[in-house]
């Protein structure tokens, strides 16, 4: 890892960075249990063990005072009715926020804290999200025709804490309806005392 | 200020953020002593104060764990033959770093380190630029038609010192030639060391 100032390019279309250190894959198989249509989610992976997201990410030290950043690529599609979307998580190190840049696509940010205030935006190209620190995050991709891409900056020492979200789920859901996106309350949610 | 996730948009051509807290005017007459052609900064300054770049804010609490961001426009011209430039300062918490992404125009960014170190990186749009902590930083635009447009994200608690630079200058200067935009030593620049 160079001490030196150094670029990297975020070429249109994909966006893919043109230098990275590491890129992830999450597929189905990964995501078990946070889709709520458990039926659906059997179902499609006993045909295919699909691709729903990838996170390209630019290494730095972990530390405070250094930011990490990347790109993150949610493809298109849905579980039952509830769209592709990442796992979402806190930060280990809760007081520390999050921006992301939305470059493609059109989808939503859904967040929570841990006392249970919740808020979902949406992003759409050129849109700046801020996520205040002790805001957990996940990226919902609500387009039918492309993939939702976003390029997102936190301190170096944040740290993801992915286990409280798998246990207690995140109390709002983003669903697709005849009418189009649904923001719904999740019927599993369990509220992190409860959970314990 | 809240404590709610917020958004704001980048909205082509001329990407000034939808929200902002703050504007800041720079005009030739607060870069005293910052261009090397003294004679040309006077000249120029007798006939109008040019408005030579501007920043919008976001604001955020000035704490560790808070991102702050925002845009600077560094707008296009010469003071003899030294682009228009932002002052350039070191965060007053040397170990902390900055991440640019260029929306548009095409420029330089200047770097160096309290030791003596520099670097000088090619701004164009969709490029990622990462100022890594210790590095003082100050943007060029190097174009003769467009605005030179950048979004930055740095830690909540950096702060600014533009004293130092103001003091010493920067090691490098990036100037306009025939054969095109050079990277020249600064005549002026005085190591931390000897100009105390």
């Amino acid at each position: 890892m160079t001490d030196l100032p150094f670029v990297f390019d975020l070429n249109f279309p994909d966006n893919i960075p043109s230098y990275y250190d590491r890129h992830i894959k999450r597929t189905l198989s990964s995501m078990k249990g946070l889709f709520l249509d458990v039926r659906a989610y059997n179902q499609m992976l006993s045909q295919e063990d699909a691709l729903l997201y990838e996170v390209y990410e630019i290494k730095r030290p972990e530390l405070e005072g250094e930011l990490l950043s990347g790109i993150s690529v949610v493809h298109q599609g849905t579980v039952g009715n509830e769209y592709f979307m990442t796992k979402g998580h806190f930060h280990s190190i809760l007081e520390t926020g999050e921006v992301y840049y939305c470059l493609r696509g059109e989808g939503r940010m859904v967040m929570e804290t841990p006392e249970g205030g919740w808020a979902v935006e949406i992003l759409c190209p050129g849109r700046v999200l801020y996520v205040p620190p002790r805001w957990a995050h996940r990226s919902v991709n609500t387009s039918k025709t492309e993939d939702l891409i976003t390029f997102f900056v936190y301190p170096g020492n944040a740290g993801h804490d992915y286990r409280t979200i798998e246990k207690q789920g995140f109390r709002k859901l983003v669903v697709d309806t005849s009418s189009g996106v649904q923001i719904i309350d999740n019927p599993r949610w369990c509220p992190k005392k409860e959970c314990e």
